[in-house]
């Protein structure tokens, strides 16, 4: 750590294999931006892309589009490209819906799958909609049912015969920690039950094997590390093994085995197909397939591997210049159990991050005292890393905040 | 009729208070198109509004845009809209998911609402999807409820005590047939049982008075004649009075009273908003919105007033011009009783339908046999009425279809 300078960084920056993605995004001047584990930054190609399907594909091809401009095909082909960042095979991703609707598609099946048993375990500490899209089931289920929150620590210990699911987050939004995968879907097969993860904070950030694992069942958010835009389509994992086995109860026409038979029976799809519900927006999807175009002509592997730098260039520097200012460490130190962001506990972080985004840093603050911190090899270099922590510096020594949060408060929340 | 000549419907467009509309749109030279039902064509507006929202709300404004560029607020902002053009009040419609998603809360909405009851009356030719969401829930909710699907024109004689929700959609999709949303409403009002109204062809064709009519739920679709664009977010209504009753089992993060708290327990916000489940998609909604305030601007009531021209129109030249090659009406001849659309029956349906296309004449097909045309009087106009029976009596007259089905048949389904 001793040697490490902005120059030295500029060095590392101009020796990275991945530098010139950071071109193909459009990146607002001066701006750190460490965000993109909330809404990744908008590529070039997706300017030019949703251009292309409003003039062209809607614009003049209208209607036929669905097929001529292979608008039906979306769900499965982009799921199919997805599925190469996550060790899906072909056929076992679809791209649908928000992340919250596949949750309560998944955990459907999941429940259906494993009949006989009652509980879907999860931690406490998961993110909060896949807790209350768990509830929503529960309750629609005649409340037979019970979702079981242990701290996240104990999970393994918890897994027993009465659990039908259990359902984690891969990546905690929180603390970045990072559960192993294959050891928790192993205890969890050895006990009968299944397993459904939520990938929202994985997929585009590490590379994740789901087939070495044994993943029965998954879900992610389209729009963080795969750059898809606000509010992306989100995509949904079934194993193959279990596609045939249940049809799930989101069971809309385009999940229908011949959707233009126009049957009054539901039918379902073959395969993953049948994961699809209503007619997919097209403009969203085709966002989202840049970004996940990008990923695969990036290759996961070195993502991670310059995720992994830059997180511990993050905390070494802040350790080493921030040191002083109050600034707790909430991910893990070891980039082995940590995901793609680092977070800090600060009893003034809310406004911290208000001052920092004042600052050009763009951060994420989650409540009640958590600074996140998300990086993002495609477009963040290592010198921003350094100028992030410089800025972060300068606003803890002058206690920036104290002005800064009251006239930006409002603003952003 | 016998006066009626191209020349005289140049004339009708000429004083068409609604005339100037069609140079909002960006439509293929050449084309007629009736087939605005299914997908409605490209407001030129909506390019320059989602380049806006890439390369600034998205591009430079990057996450803060949730708050400042209001994407938080679209959901409801654009059901408030939508709300003036169906006779809603603020605060009783809100846009999120699709249609099939929605039928799915409403549908769930209702049963709780009216727990004692095990019946879901519909037509046996409502949109199919609206029968499969019903299908799923059923499932889900261990078989106790029966889907009783009866013929559309006994409708009102199997209200009984038993039904908890009637669901229809207000205008078939295949035969253009309107129910009587106000009667239907009250009868089963006087039979306890609820009612889910879908308004996918009816929100942006023809006015419709929700409140007038008392009614409890409807869903409806964004991208037919609202012309949000393909796979638009669809809206959902639910009446003041019915809202705080009941928490919808898609419970997802942005229907919480305070999503960013992050709580474990799933808390419904106040009103509509409890009907938001996952996080919107920006790019979709934004050209929704487009398309809505169009349609505001047009102003309903004359919206309807052309549409009923047109449609009249086409029905008579029909039968005047094209009489003796096999074509059977299928909707209502009186327009109180029609949609926005004109569905013919014919034994080459299919192929009619390719080979019109090919002669730049865009309808639709809907199996076994229908031929189904939309008029959407914000771009057509009468004259293109006029063409388009030109173009179907010479596709008639030369029995065209032999040739042409052949052609594009794989293209178009």
């Amino acid at each position: 750590m001793t040697q490490v300078t902005r120059a030295s960084l500029r060095t590392l920056d101009a020796a990275d294999p991945l530098a010139a993605y950071r071109a193909l995004f459009r990146l607002p001047a001066g701006v750190v931006y460490l965000d993109g584990n909330s809404l990744g930054p908008l590529p070039r190609a997706t300017v030019a892309r949703v251009s292309q399907v409003l003039r062209v594909e809607w614009g003049e091809r209208l209607i036929s589009s669905w097929n001529v401009s292979g608008w039906m095909d979306m769900p499965v082909r982009i799921g199919d490209k997805i599925a190469q960042l996550i060790g899906a095979h072909a056929g076992e991703v679809v791209v649908a819906d928000s992340t919250s609707i596949n949750v309560f598609k998944t955990l459907a099946a999941a429940l259906a799958l494993n009949s006989g048993r009652r509980v879907i375990l999860s931690a406490a500490d998961n993110f909060p909609t896949d807790l209350y899209m768990a509830q929503g089931l529960i309750q629609l289920l005649g409340g037979r049912h019970e979702l079981r929150l242990v701290d996240s620590e104990t999970i393994a210990q918890r897994l027993t015969d009465e659990v039908a699911v259990l359902t984690l987050t891969h990546v905690n939004y929180r603390t970045g920690r990072l559960y192993d995968m294959a050891e928790l879907t192993a205890r969890a097969h050895a006990q009968g039950a299944l397993v459904m993860w939520d990938l929202s904070h994985t997929a585009g950030a590490l590379p994740v094997d789901l087939h070495q694992a044994d993943a029965d069942l998954a879900v992610g958010c389209g729009y963080k590390y795969l750059n898809g835009g606000p509010g992306a389509s989100a995509f949904l994992f079934v194993a193959q093994r279990h596609q045939a086995r249940f049809s799930q109860p989101l069971s809309g026409w385009l999940g229908h085995a011949e959707p233009f038979a126009f049957d009054a029976a539901y039918q379902p799809a073959e395969g993953i197909g049948r994961y699809i519900c209503g007619t997919p927006p097209v403009l969203s999807m085709s966002a989202l397939e840049c970004g996940v175009d990008m990923l695969l002509d990036a290759d996961i592997t070195r993502v991670r591997a310059k995720s992994v730098a830059l997180t511990d260039l993050f905390i070494e520097l802040v350790q080493a210049r921030c040191g002083k200012y109050g600034l707790t460490l909430v991910s893990p130190r070891a980039a082995a159990l940590r995901g793609s962001q680092v977070s800090f506990r600060h009893p003034e972080g809310y406004a911290i991050v208000q001052a920092l985004a004042a600052r050009g840093v763009i951060g994420d603050f989650r409540a009640p005292d958590v600074l996140r911190f998300g990086f993002t090899p495609l477009y963040t270099r290592y010198v921003d890393v350094w100028d992030a922590v410089t800025r972060l510096r300068e606003v803890l020594k002058k206690r920036e905040w104290d002005r800064s949060a009251f006239q930006v408060r409002q603003k952003v929340t």
